[in-house]
Protein backbone atom coordinates (compact mmCIF):
# COMPACT_ATOMS: atom_id res chain seq x y z
CA UNK A 1 0.00 0.00 0.00
CA UNK A 2 1.29 3.38 -0.97
CA UNK A 3 1.35 6.49 1.29
CA UNK A 4 -1.27 8.00 -0.44
CA UNK A 5 -3.59 5.07 0.10
CA UNK A 6 -2.60 5.15 3.57
CA UNK A 7 -3.34 8.72 3.68
CA UNK A 8 -6.33 8.18 2.44
CA UNK A 9 -8.24 5.25 4.76
CA UNK A 10 -6.86 7.20 7.55
CA UNK A 11 -8.44 10.61 6.62
CA UNK A 12 -11.48 8.84 5.79
CA UNK A 13 -11.48 7.45 9.65
CA UNK A 14 -11.37 10.90 10.85
CA UNK A 15 -14.24 13.02 11.96
CA UNK A 16 -14.85 16.40 11.60
CA UNK A 17 -16.37 18.23 14.17
CA UNK A 18 -17.71 21.46 13.94
CA UNK A 19 -17.82 24.54 16.44
CA UNK A 20 -15.49 22.95 18.78
CA UNK A 21 -13.53 23.71 21.14
CA UNK A 22 -15.11 26.82 19.89
CA UNK A 23 -17.48 28.13 17.32
CA UNK A 24 -15.93 28.22 13.76
CA UNK A 25 -13.38 25.51 14.34
CA UNK A 26 -14.00 22.51 12.67
CA UNK A 27 -12.41 20.11 15.53
CA UNK A 28 -10.72 16.97 13.44
CA UNK A 29 -11.31 13.97 15.96
CA UNK A 30 -8.81 11.00 16.05
CA UNK A 31 -10.59 9.08 18.46
CA UNK A 32 -12.81 7.13 15.57
CA UNK A 33 -9.48 6.05 13.93
CA UNK A 34 -7.51 5.01 16.85
CA UNK A 35 -10.53 3.00 18.32
CA UNK A 36 -10.71 0.93 14.89
CA UNK A 37 -6.98 -1.52 15.54
CA UNK A 38 -6.57 -1.62 11.30
CA UNK A 39 -6.47 2.17 11.08
CA UNK A 40 -4.31 2.37 14.31
CA UNK A 41 -1.79 -0.13 12.88
CA UNK A 42 -1.76 1.85 9.40
CA UNK A 43 -0.59 5.00 11.46
CA UNK A 44 1.98 3.49 13.39
CA UNK A 45 3.63 1.67 10.83
CA UNK A 46 4.05 4.73 8.85
CA UNK A 47 5.78 6.29 11.54
CA UNK A 48 7.91 4.01 12.15
CA UNK A 49 8.95 3.66 8.30
CA UNK A 50 9.86 7.24 8.20
CA UNK A 51 11.91 7.10 11.22
CA UNK A 52 13.28 2.95 10.86
CA UNK A 53 16.71 4.14 9.07
CA UNK A 54 17.13 7.08 11.28
CA UNK A 55 18.41 5.39 14.58
CA UNK A 56 16.57 7.56 16.33
CA UNK A 57 17.87 7.11 20.56
CA UNK A 58 14.56 8.74 21.88
CA UNK A 59 10.93 9.41 20.44
CA UNK A 60 9.80 12.57 22.18
CA UNK A 61 5.44 12.86 22.78
CA UNK A 62 3.61 16.00 23.57
CA UNK A 63 1.05 15.79 25.91
CA UNK A 64 -1.84 14.61 25.60
CA UNK A 65 -2.46 13.32 22.37
CA UNK A 66 1.53 12.86 21.14
CA UNK A 67 1.48 10.13 23.81
CA UNK A 68 -0.95 7.94 22.07
CA UNK A 69 1.61 7.97 18.99
CA UNK A 70 4.57 8.60 20.13
CA UNK A 71 5.04 5.45 22.76
CA UNK A 72 4.10 2.81 19.97
CA UNK A 73 6.80 3.89 17.63
CA UNK A 74 9.34 4.09 20.49
CA UNK A 75 8.38 0.51 20.94
CA UNK A 76 8.79 -0.77 17.51
CA UNK A 77 11.88 1.23 16.79
CA UNK A 78 13.57 -0.03 20.22
CA UNK A 79 14.15 3.76 21.46
CA UNK A 80 13.29 5.04 24.82
CA UNK A 81 9.87 7.50 25.39
CA UNK A 82 10.33 10.85 26.34
CA UNK A 83 7.43 13.32 27.01
CA UNK A 84 7.48 16.63 26.68
CA UNK A 85 4.26 17.87 29.21
CA UNK A 86 2.19 21.00 30.54
CA UNK A 87 3.38 23.13 33.49
CA UNK A 88 3.64 21.52 36.66
CA UNK A 89 3.48 17.79 35.67
CA UNK A 90 6.82 16.73 35.76
CA UNK A 91 8.16 16.03 39.21
CA UNK A 92 12.22 16.51 38.68
CA UNK A 93 14.25 19.51 37.19
CA UNK A 94 12.67 20.69 34.24
CA UNK A 95 13.42 23.21 31.04
CA UNK A 96 10.84 25.33 30.12
CA UNK A 97 9.81 26.87 26.99
CA UNK A 98 6.41 29.45 26.52
CA UNK A 99 4.91 29.63 22.69
CA UNK A 100 1.91 31.94 21.54
CA UNK A 101 -1.34 31.36 21.64
CA UNK A 102 -3.84 32.83 19.34
CA UNK A 103 -4.74 34.72 22.79
CA UNK A 104 -1.95 35.05 25.41
CA UNK A 105 0.52 32.41 25.48
CA UNK A 106 1.12 28.50 26.64
CA UNK A 107 4.29 26.54 28.32
CA UNK A 108 5.69 23.39 27.86
CA UNK A 109 8.03 21.60 30.00
CA UNK A 110 10.63 18.70 29.80
CA UNK A 111 13.00 17.10 32.73
CA UNK A 112 16.52 18.43 32.32
CA UNK A 113 18.24 15.24 32.41
CA UNK A 114 15.53 13.59 29.95
CA UNK A 115 18.44 13.80 27.28
CA UNK A 116 21.93 13.09 26.73
CA UNK A 117 24.15 15.23 24.27
CA UNK A 118 23.76 13.87 20.99
CA UNK A 119 21.31 11.62 21.47
CA UNK A 120 19.20 11.31 17.95
CA UNK A 121 15.50 12.39 18.98
CA UNK A 122 12.20 12.08 16.54
CA UNK A 123 8.92 14.57 17.71
CA UNK A 124 5.99 12.85 17.55
CA UNK A 125 2.48 15.30 17.88
CA UNK A 126 -0.81 14.19 16.48
CA UNK A 127 -1.51 17.89 14.93
CA UNK A 128 0.71 20.32 13.27
CA UNK A 129 -1.90 23.59 13.19
CA UNK A 130 0.25 27.05 13.68
CA UNK A 131 3.21 25.02 15.04
CA UNK A 132 3.83 26.79 17.82
CA UNK A 133 4.10 23.49 20.35
CA UNK A 134 6.30 22.05 17.57
CA UNK A 135 8.77 24.99 17.45
CA UNK A 136 8.71 25.14 21.62
CA UNK A 137 9.28 21.32 21.79
CA UNK A 138 12.64 21.49 19.45
CA UNK A 139 13.62 24.60 21.04
CA UNK A 140 13.83 22.35 24.54
CA UNK A 141 15.36 19.58 22.91
CA UNK A 142 18.01 21.91 21.48
CA UNK A 143 18.35 23.31 25.11
CA UNK A 144 19.56 20.13 26.11
CA UNK A 145 21.90 19.19 23.70
CA UNK A 146 19.72 16.73 21.70
CA UNK A 147 19.93 16.38 17.93
CA UNK A 148 16.03 16.57 16.42
CA UNK A 149 16.00 14.25 13.19
CA UNK A 150 12.74 14.46 12.12
CA UNK A 151 9.01 16.03 13.24
CA UNK A 152 6.71 13.58 12.43
CA UNK A 153 2.43 14.73 12.52
CA UNK A 154 -0.72 12.29 11.69
CA UNK A 155 -2.16 15.58 10.83
CA UNK A 156 -1.71 18.92 9.18
CA UNK A 157 -3.92 21.82 8.47
CA UNK A 158 -1.62 22.99 5.76
CA UNK A 159 -2.93 26.82 5.36
CA UNK A 160 -1.84 27.82 9.08
CA UNK A 161 1.47 27.64 7.80
CA UNK A 162 3.09 25.64 10.95
CA UNK A 163 6.68 24.64 8.80
CA UNK A 164 7.28 28.50 8.53
CA UNK A 165 8.17 28.05 12.30
CA UNK A 166 10.51 25.43 12.63
CA UNK A 167 13.93 25.61 11.36
CA UNK A 168 14.30 25.11 7.25
CA UNK A 169 17.11 22.38 7.82
CA UNK A 170 14.70 19.79 9.88
CA UNK A 171 12.34 16.79 8.33
CA UNK A 172 8.68 17.70 8.87
CA UNK A 173 6.51 15.08 8.13
CA UNK A 174 2.19 14.91 8.02
CA UNK A 175 1.02 11.57 7.04
CA UNK A 176 -2.95 13.61 6.57
CA UNK A 177 -3.14 17.20 5.07
CA UNK A 178 -6.38 19.69 4.96
CA UNK B 1 12.78 -13.95 32.99
CA UNK B 2 9.88 -14.25 35.69
CA UNK B 3 7.44 -11.45 37.00
CA UNK B 4 9.47 -11.00 39.83
CA UNK B 5 12.47 -10.20 37.76
CA UNK B 6 10.70 -8.01 35.49
CA UNK B 7 9.13 -6.18 38.54
CA UNK B 8 12.27 -6.01 40.19
CA UNK B 9 13.77 -4.52 36.45
CA UNK B 10 11.47 -1.83 36.23
CA UNK B 11 10.92 -0.84 40.00
CA UNK B 12 14.87 -0.19 40.01
CA UNK B 13 14.24 2.15 37.02
CA UNK B 14 11.25 4.19 38.76
CA UNK B 15 12.35 7.19 40.73
CA UNK B 16 11.17 9.14 43.79
CA UNK B 17 10.77 12.42 44.57
CA UNK B 18 9.99 13.78 47.73
CA UNK B 19 7.20 16.18 48.00
CA UNK B 20 5.49 16.11 44.87
CA UNK B 21 3.34 17.39 43.83
CA UNK B 22 3.16 18.65 47.71
CA UNK B 23 4.77 17.89 51.01
CA UNK B 24 4.63 14.49 52.03
CA UNK B 25 3.91 13.23 48.94
CA UNK B 26 6.59 10.41 47.50
CA UNK B 27 5.95 11.01 43.83
CA UNK B 28 6.55 7.68 41.47
CA UNK B 29 8.41 9.14 38.38
CA UNK B 30 8.11 6.90 35.93
CA UNK B 31 9.98 8.95 33.16
CA UNK B 32 13.13 7.59 34.12
CA UNK B 33 11.81 4.09 33.05
CA UNK B 34 10.32 4.78 29.57
CA UNK B 35 12.92 6.66 28.51
CA UNK B 36 14.76 3.00 28.80
CA UNK B 37 13.98 1.04 25.67
CA UNK B 38 15.16 -2.16 27.48
CA UNK B 39 12.69 -1.18 30.57
CA UNK B 40 9.55 0.45 28.40
CA UNK B 41 9.59 -2.69 26.54
CA UNK B 42 9.52 -4.99 29.24
CA UNK B 43 6.35 -3.24 30.36
CA UNK B 44 4.71 -3.53 27.53
CA UNK B 45 5.39 -6.87 27.23
CA UNK B 46 3.98 -8.10 30.79
CA UNK B 47 0.61 -6.39 30.17
CA UNK B 48 0.41 -7.97 26.90
CA UNK B 49 1.36 -11.27 28.20
CA UNK B 50 -1.48 -10.93 31.03
CA UNK B 51 -4.13 -9.36 28.59
CA UNK B 52 -3.55 -11.75 25.58
CA UNK B 53 -5.80 -14.57 26.12
CA UNK B 54 -8.31 -12.72 27.04
CA UNK B 55 -9.79 -11.89 23.24
CA UNK B 56 -9.80 -7.79 23.97
CA UNK B 57 -11.85 -5.53 21.22
CA UNK B 58 -10.78 -2.17 22.59
CA UNK B 59 -7.88 -1.29 25.01
CA UNK B 60 -8.47 2.24 27.14
CA UNK B 61 -6.18 4.22 28.34
CA UNK B 62 -6.81 7.37 31.17
CA UNK B 63 -5.81 10.35 30.47
CA UNK B 64 -2.56 11.60 30.63
CA UNK B 65 -0.04 8.79 32.05
CA UNK B 66 -2.57 5.97 30.67
CA UNK B 67 -1.84 6.96 27.05
CA UNK B 68 1.77 6.44 28.02
CA UNK B 69 1.10 2.24 28.09
CA UNK B 70 -2.30 2.02 26.42
CA UNK B 71 -2.16 2.66 23.04
CA UNK B 72 0.95 0.28 22.67
CA UNK B 73 -0.16 -2.49 23.89
CA UNK B 74 -3.79 -1.89 21.74
CA UNK B 75 -1.29 -2.06 19.12
CA UNK B 76 0.24 -5.71 20.31
CA UNK B 77 -2.81 -7.29 21.03
CA UNK B 78 -4.46 -5.80 17.37
CA UNK B 79 -7.00 -4.16 19.66
CA UNK B 80 -8.15 -0.69 19.30
CA UNK B 81 -7.76 2.38 21.60
CA UNK B 82 -9.85 4.69 23.31
CA UNK B 83 -9.08 7.27 25.38
CA UNK B 84 -11.02 8.15 28.58
CA UNK B 85 -10.35 12.30 29.19
CA UNK B 86 -10.34 14.90 31.73
CA UNK B 87 -13.54 17.43 31.03
CA UNK B 88 -14.12 19.14 28.11
CA UNK B 89 -11.47 17.49 26.12
CA UNK B 90 -13.15 14.87 23.64
CA UNK B 91 -15.42 16.66 21.13
CA UNK B 92 -18.14 14.92 20.64
CA UNK B 93 -21.39 13.63 23.08
CA UNK B 94 -19.80 12.14 26.21
CA UNK B 95 -20.86 10.30 29.12
CA UNK B 96 -19.19 11.31 32.41
CA UNK B 97 -18.35 10.48 35.77
CA UNK B 98 -17.50 11.87 38.77
CA UNK B 99 -15.27 10.91 41.44
CA UNK B 100 -14.29 12.27 44.98
CA UNK B 101 -10.23 13.11 45.41
CA UNK B 102 -8.78 14.34 48.86
CA UNK B 103 -10.41 17.63 48.68
CA UNK B 104 -13.20 18.16 46.28
CA UNK B 105 -14.14 16.01 42.94
CA UNK B 106 -13.03 15.47 39.25
CA UNK B 107 -14.91 14.34 36.37
CA UNK B 108 -13.60 12.36 33.34
CA UNK B 109 -15.23 11.32 29.89
CA UNK B 110 -15.66 9.07 27.41
CA UNK B 111 -17.00 9.16 23.52
CA UNK B 112 -20.68 7.99 24.13
CA UNK B 113 -20.00 5.90 20.84
CA UNK B 114 -16.60 4.34 21.50
CA UNK B 115 -18.13 1.31 23.17
CA UNK B 116 -19.85 -1.17 21.31
CA UNK B 117 -22.35 -3.43 23.91
CA UNK B 118 -20.67 -6.52 24.86
CA UNK B 119 -16.80 -5.54 23.28
CA UNK B 120 -14.16 -7.09 25.83
CA UNK B 121 -12.25 -3.93 27.25
CA UNK B 122 -9.22 -3.80 29.24
CA UNK B 123 -8.36 -0.85 31.19
CA UNK B 124 -4.94 0.74 31.56
CA UNK B 125 -3.49 3.08 33.70
CA UNK B 126 -0.30 4.11 34.88
CA UNK B 127 -0.85 3.47 39.06
CA UNK B 128 -3.69 2.15 40.93
CA UNK B 129 -3.58 4.58 44.08
CA UNK B 130 -6.98 5.60 45.94
CA UNK B 131 -8.61 3.77 43.07
CA UNK B 132 -11.34 6.80 42.22
CA UNK B 133 -10.34 7.14 38.77
CA UNK B 134 -10.53 3.36 38.07
CA UNK B 135 -13.86 3.08 39.64
CA UNK B 136 -14.95 6.29 37.38
CA UNK B 137 -13.78 4.21 34.37
CA UNK B 138 -14.88 1.12 35.09
CA UNK B 139 -18.40 2.71 35.29
CA UNK B 140 -18.32 4.72 32.31
CA UNK B 141 -17.75 1.13 30.40
CA UNK B 142 -20.09 -0.09 31.47
CA UNK B 143 -22.59 2.92 30.95
CA UNK B 144 -22.00 1.73 27.35
CA UNK B 145 -22.22 -1.39 27.69
CA UNK B 146 -18.75 -2.81 27.56
CA UNK B 147 -17.37 -5.64 29.10
CA UNK B 148 -14.58 -5.01 31.24
CA UNK B 149 -12.37 -8.13 31.37
CA UNK B 150 -9.05 -6.70 33.46
CA UNK B 151 -7.82 -3.28 34.94
CA UNK B 152 -4.05 -3.10 34.86
CA UNK B 153 -1.37 -0.91 36.21
CA UNK B 154 2.19 -0.54 36.39
CA UNK B 155 2.28 0.49 39.93
CA UNK B 156 0.05 0.10 42.73
CA UNK B 157 0.20 1.80 46.14
CA UNK B 158 -1.26 -1.16 48.14
CA UNK B 159 -1.39 0.35 51.40
CA UNK B 160 -4.12 2.89 49.94
CA UNK B 161 -6.66 0.07 48.99
CA UNK B 162 -7.68 1.55 46.18
CA UNK B 163 -8.75 -2.49 44.80
CA UNK B 164 -11.31 -1.76 47.14
CA UNK B 165 -13.71 0.78 45.19
CA UNK B 166 -13.53 -1.69 41.99
CA UNK B 167 -16.05 -4.97 42.04
CA UNK B 168 -14.53 -8.20 43.44
CA UNK B 169 -15.12 -9.57 40.27
CA UNK B 170 -13.17 -8.10 38.06
CA UNK B 171 -9.31 -9.13 37.17
CA UNK B 172 -6.99 -5.89 38.30
CA UNK B 173 -3.31 -6.18 37.96
CA UNK B 174 -0.34 -4.13 38.60
CA UNK B 175 3.36 -5.30 37.98
CA UNK B 176 5.27 -3.22 40.82
CA UNK B 177 4.26 -2.69 44.28
CA UNK B 178 4.62 -0.33 46.75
Amino acid sequence: MNECDVADIVGKRIRSIPDFPKKGILFKDITTAIKDSDTFNLIIDWFVEKLKDKNVDYVVGLESRGFIFAPTVAYKLNAGFIPIRKPGKLPHDVERESYELEYGSDVIEIHKDAIEKGKRVAIIDDLLATGGTAAAAYSLIKKLGGNVVSVDFLLELTELKGRDKLPKDVEILALVLY
